[in-house]
């Protein structure tokens, strides 16, 4: 086919389903808010894929100190929002070697993470998570990114490095993540030959982002 | 708050509106496969974020003849399928060097990554955007995902790198990607320093793909 091109126009370009789309990520979220909380990780193993809410509860890091209080009476604002598709879907990919549990896998990384640090304790940690199947497996980033939008995790928005993993071979070179820098104990990180964040520093910013989070929900 | 957790029942964890969704998805689609085409990249810069994806409708790469003949009487299967969102919003946070015009940006990448290969024409590529404003930004995560999963572009879903960047200081010691072995020119792929797959072993992977998707799209 030949390549003859119309006129450049920005509105031809626009989608607008504002309502619709705000209807359903709210209906999405009011579910997720009132899934069973659970410990981390979950009881049992399960299959499936979807969107997952951690929330710290302890009173044993002063710097977390004004999530406890946000957290006191109701699993309210998490400190870490994350998603799990089902493997290879993001390429429209089968993997063999998927065990279809994705989310509960997801779970047990996280829980593997805060276990092996050396100033986390488990026990104050539960999650939240909503599976997705079928044709609502579309909406779990975009879930996620709503989740991520309105409780604005602090090991989402203000803390980076949560979520990582191992980089692997070849990889070593790289700075420590502030998360490893306030939460030293995975195995890996120790690789790593990078800079490292000042803790001082992370804990300070920590405070100030805190205290925002705190004036918005209270 | 004290951490005392139901009994795991996974049937209260599942969100089902598949109705709804698929209905929401179907509209953006068709809403997308109207959008006027244009080329790569479009004629003016502009701000948005959003989806898009690359045709291919040349003849010169023999390998992707598939792709020629499907395409031949209107823009219908993609070689590419992305998405920009805007920079910062994973993890809602502003950046504030950014100039908003993230699906331009992202198109002008593939540009330049087509115009450095060897064997690639970019006056035989075109494109479709969709741009996203306000609520409905949420949904640029699953409408890529609906997007690959509906056409299963052939450099999302069989062919590895083509969205690569260049992975920067300390991290060279990788292989080359898929795409990079075939379309040589890139400026940062010659500093990687890990193996190379067969150029051979992928044009065969490639021609047998293609004939599945002209089964499926014939």
């Amino acid at each position: 086919m030949d390549n003859s091109f119309t006129c450049f126009d920005r509105n031809k370009h626009i989608y607008t389903n504002d309502e619709q789309i705000d209807e359903l990520l709210k209906d999405i979220l009011r579910f997720f808010n009132g899934t069973p909380v659970q410990p981390l990780p979950p009881t049992e193993k399960f299959v499936g894929a979807g969107c997952y809410a951690l929330y710290y509860t302890g009173k044993v890091n002063p710097e977390y100190n004004i999530l406890y209080e946000l957290n006191r009476t109701e699993y309210r604002i998490p400190i870490y929002v994350g998603k799990a598709v089902p493997s290879g879907w993001r390429q429209s990919r089968i993997s063999e070697s998927s065990d279809g549990a994705e989310l509960y896998n997801r779970l047990r990384d996280h829980y593997k993470s805060i276990s092996n640090s050396c100033n986390l304790d488990i026990s104050n940690f539960a999650c939240r998570f909503t599976i997705f199947e079928g044709k609502s497996v579309g909406m779990i980033a975009s879930v996620e990114a709503k989740l991520i939008e309105t409780y604005m995790p602090l090991w989402n928005s203000c803390i980076d490095g949560f979520g990582n993993h191992d980089p692997g071979s070849g990889r070593y070179a790289q700075a420590v993540s502030e998360w490893d820098s306030l939460h030293q104990g995975r195995p890996w990180v120790k690789k790593l030959t990078g800079d490292k964040p000042s803790r001082d520093l992370i804990i300070i910013k920590i405070e100030e982002y805190l205290e925002e989070l705190k004036r918005r929900f209270k």
